[in-house]
């Protein structure tokens, strides 16, 4: 068994963008990320501290808002119109989850698909599903499809079983693997699949993204398959300080010694999804600025 | 075996369409949809001359615009415009294939979303993966949900095998299966899918979309399937005045004999296609109107 560090590929992944933010300052060119948060959500003023950090580390100049939580949609829309309309800002993330009085796909709608960072603006997910490179790929699946690439897992002509049919995972996730290139045989199963352990044991890749804990167990896997768990569950652990562990979709030590490789949670997709927002963001300036 | 009889389904379909054309009018609203087509392939020839038929028997306004073969991009752009920008026209459809001097991306990026019944442009592209109903379907894959559902034939947690990765057929078939209400658990398979005939022998539904004559045969199909055949293809055939036969993906005669229910070609999805282009036309002018 192979064990994909996800913590070793995002270091190398920011070392070439340390290197692209330098390429583009020699250019003239200073790339920036704006960051909204809105409300005071402990897990997302997490994320949040660790992409500002992150863009600090490689030299990319952010901006981090902070809203009330009881910030109306007209007022975010005009944060972001703002945002859309500044020459420093070439990349623009709100972070999810939003509060209920403020409609999450109206505010995606509302960045401008060119510094749409997260891939979710309707634009780029069109130019995914068209198979257009000029569009933003979704920070999660984009990471998973590196960590393949590194591990030198070839796709072509495998079975992936991708579970879970989610906009921000699942369904992108399918879509670049069933992509030229790619060339996957890819099965999308979910809550409704029959036989769910069954379709998984088809696989030779399975991506697991459903937000269950565990739930993918040793019956679900194939000797010899590669499995990369997507999933970031928070389980009661008395035995913990905090009260709780972090767990991932799969049932990792089972799972773990039937497989070719696999993902650890935490340190497999986590980190890629940083440093995957971190190229897209480099991406949207070097496109915004040719 | 069943035969799944694709032109009584569109009549059924075209009469609903003539009860919603009536109501239309009755609120003062006249459905107009434009049919353009560029040079004189005889086949296209045909398909835009059935569409414009269509219309006049439903009481749907159509204009057909034919532009010689030679027409530039911007010209071919300009006359899209024109249609956008025309209230009595609620739907544009631009004949594919297009002549090599004008980038077909281009000429569907440009038409208007709100009136691409084709549902070809990314805006509706978006849709159809974010699960959004508001946008337009393409009709072929439309058309292929209309016959599942006329015949009762359930999706939900059943194995479909859609053969196929494009743009108009494949790729919107498998995202309207896998959406949740059809709740299919969809496998993408194509030409570079290793063992095809055990892929599809899995399946409960198998959508053929490939354009091979007669490549889906008996092999690949488990007794009792139900089997969506949307090839079209021409098969030199010398005991024929025109010399050649249509053909579909599927070999009929051996897979029909193992299968619960069957397309056939002609008369199957074939039929259903130019049924669901009205429909979208009625959807745009009832959406442009309200």
């Amino acid at each position: 068994m192979k064990l994909i560090d996800g913590k070793a590929v995002s270091a190398k992944v920011l070392e070439e963008c340390r290197g692209e933010v330098q390429a583009l300052k020699d250019q003239g060119i200073s790339p920036g990320l704006a960051v909204v948060l809105v409300g005071e959500d402990p897990a997302s003023q997490v994320y949040v501290g660790s992409k500002v950090r992150t863009c600090e580390e490689l030299g990319i100049y952010s901006r981090k808002i902070v809203l009330s939580v009881d910030t109306t949609e007209d007022e975010l829309l005009e944060v972001v119109r703002e945002l859309n309309a500044d020459s420093t800002i070439n990349g623009i993330l709100v972070q999810s989850p939003l509060p209920s009085q403020i409609d999450e796909a109206a505010i995606v709608r509302a960045i401008d698909p060119a510094k749409d960072v997260d891939g979710f603006h309707p634009e780029n997910v069109a130019k995914l599903t068209l198979e257009d490179p000029t569009g933003f790929v979704a920070c999660t699946p984009a990471g998973c499809m590196r960590l393949l690439a590194e591990y030198d897992i070839d796709t072509a002509g495998k079975e992936v079983v991708v579970v879970g049919r989610s906009m921000i995972v699942g369904k992108p996730m399918a879509l670049l693997l069933v992509a030229k290139g790619a060339d996957a045989t890819v099965t999308i199963a979910h809550s409704r699949t029959k036989d769910l352990a069954a379709v998984c044991r088809r696989a030779d890749i399975i991506i697991a993204a459903v937000g269950r804990p565990e739930m993918v167990t040793k019956e679900f896997v194939k000797p010899g398959a590669v499995v990369i768990d997507v999933g970031v569950n928070r389980v009661d652990d008395a035995s913990k300080k905090r009260g709780y562990r972090l767990t991932g979709d799969v049932a990792f030590d089972e799972v773990a010694e039937l497989s070719e490789a696999i993902t650890p949670v935490p340190g497999g997709v986590g980190p890629m999804t940083i440093a995957m927002l971190m190229k897209n963001t480099l991406q949207a300036a070097r496109q915004q600025c040719s």
